[in-house]
């Protein structure tokens, strides 16, 4: 049965509650579930710590027996697989017994892919499958690191209007605000690691750690670009294409400066662009970005779609996506 | 009697007609008015090209007899002199019998200033004054020149995401796609004079006319900032204050290279900043802004205010208003 535009809808609102297993999931993907009845939200799950219970099972849980005769909208496709931490979703959807299961994204894994949308059918149970783009963001590290081999990777900039990170001489507190700042840090408090070049961490010794009230402790992995000695605690790739032996890192946030931004850019490495820009000329300062080695203006084009944008303070935030076939 | 809530959103009407004068006004300010009676407007003027007749004249002519009782919204004080080219429009306005009478700015004619209001009273018209952003918007250049003895100055600037006006070898075409440049020929149309550097004028040999169909006539006056000897037809200043010196110019629009735009800056004679960004990143290209003479990061906040910002097409149309104590 084809997805109506109320399915859609509901898939979106699992891909929301997916946002809430980021990223402490890993390194399972974050997975969002709604149980419907009569047009009603009935139960809702979503991947917890660790990566168990899945989403589903924790619908079905809160559900109990009101979950006969439900529709159950689920991102990804439920797993096929049986394993030492839980029996497979889709068994448990077969068991509650559900009437329909609308799922987002197949599952790349070959333990389930086709397969648990197949255990389903058998049992009779009604399938249907759509993504969306809310969908496809929710699950943007898992689906990347499944077809490239590599972690998605958000580039932050903060910027002046005139696109300067820093003045000069190198200063560079502040460029943005306090409401900026602190989306910084909800950013990397939904990363699985964080990556800054080398001269930015000798000169800048940054944090990156996420000091929000109740998220300390959620501060990723940090990683230097860098081809020297890594510091206590900091892993140290020497090239972006290393960034696919990151293990159990789905989402990567680099931070800069503009070398190592640069060479993830002239990479092809970047999957999303957040901008802060802060109403403020420089001039003559620092610029955001070292060669990245653009052949010609036409190239430059039909790479970046918006995303998002929205007022922090008096900055504005702005994401880009990277538009790709592979992905 | 202090102006209410639907006062201000009168005034707001008629500063949007005010802007159908400009920039055809000139030297006069072009200014709205608006008739309303029992909360309908009955009559509409604007300043009609070369400043006469004015906004009020026209509006009466088109009311008639129903004028009797009116209340009349002006965007600046009914002028209190009689000339060679019309009566004044306060004793136009007493004429028509209008009850009330709803100024925004104040005239800075010595001519007027204060006269206008003056008449009306005598008169036993109600009079009430109170300015709204719209209204001092549209009327910036005639406000500015009576205030600071000079012309509103707008900087367009045509960006990268990162902030680049061309790539390192100078190729700028193009940046951003044809929904923002026929917006800057719209911006071209608004201008009583449009001023490059003599680098840019060397290197684009830009047109600076307007290419939009039956607005081609409404090419603004052309003026190099350049120690060199003028082209035919072409004013030369060679250094930014001497656009006090441009005649009957109340809107400037620079239009770059990276060198005037930062004399400009450095010299604080931009009122309004009009970015159009595409989502392209260049990386390691030419800057926007050679040195404005900021000497700290501090320095530069609180200079500008985000006054309007919209899509055209994949571009990004931003604008900020210089704020400031005196004008």
């Amino acid at each position: 049965m084809i997805p109506t535009a109320s399915d859609t809808r509901w898939l979106d609102a699992a891909a929301r509650l997916a946002s809430r297993g980021r990223p402490l999931a890993r390194p399972n993907p974050a997975v969002g579930c709604v149980l419907v009845k009569e047009g009603q939200v009935i139960a809702r799950g979503w991947t917890q710590e660790g990566g168990r219970p899945h989403a589903e099972a924790v619908a079905l849980e809160q559900a109990g027996n009101a979950a006969r005769r439900a529709t159950a909208y689920v991102t990804l496709e439920p797993c096929a697989h049986r394993s030492t931490r839980g029996p497979a979703c889709s068994d448990l959807l077969v068991e509650a017994g559900v009437a329909r299961v609308v799922v987002g994204a197949l599952d790349p894994d070959p333990r389930t892919s086709g397969e648990g949308l197949e255990r389903l059918r058998r049992a009779g149970i009604e399938v249907s499958q759509a993504t969306t783009p809310a969908v496809e963001a929710s699950l943007a590290g898992y689906l990347i690191r499944a077809h490239l081999g590599r972690p998605h990777v958000t580039l932050k900039l903060a910027l002046s209007l005139d696109g300067c990170i820093a003045m000069a001489d190198g200063s560079s507190q502040w460029i943005t605000g306090e409401e900026a700042r602190a989306h910084v840090h909800s950013r990397r408090a939904m990363s699985d690691a964080i990556l800054v070049g080398g001269g930015t961490w000798r000169q800048d010794k940054p944090g990156l750690d996420v000091r929000l009230v109740g998220l300390e402790e959620r501060s990723p992995a940090r990683v230097l670009l860098s081809r020297g000695v890594p510091p206590d605690g900091v892993k140290v790739i020497n090239d972006p294409t290393q960034i696919a032996q990151l293990e159990g890192v789905q989402y990567l946030y680099v931070e800069g400066g503009a070398g190592a931004a640069a060479s993830f850019l002239e990479a092809d490495l970047v999957d999303r662009l957040e901008i802060y820009r802060a109403p403020i000329l420089i001039g003559n300062g620092a610029p955001a970005l070292g060669d990245i080695g653009l052949g010609s203006l036409a190239e430059a084009h039909g790479r970046w779609v918006l995303a998002e944008t929205r007022q922090l303070g008096s900055d504005t935030y702005t994401a880009y996506r990277r538009t790709r076939q592979e992905a």
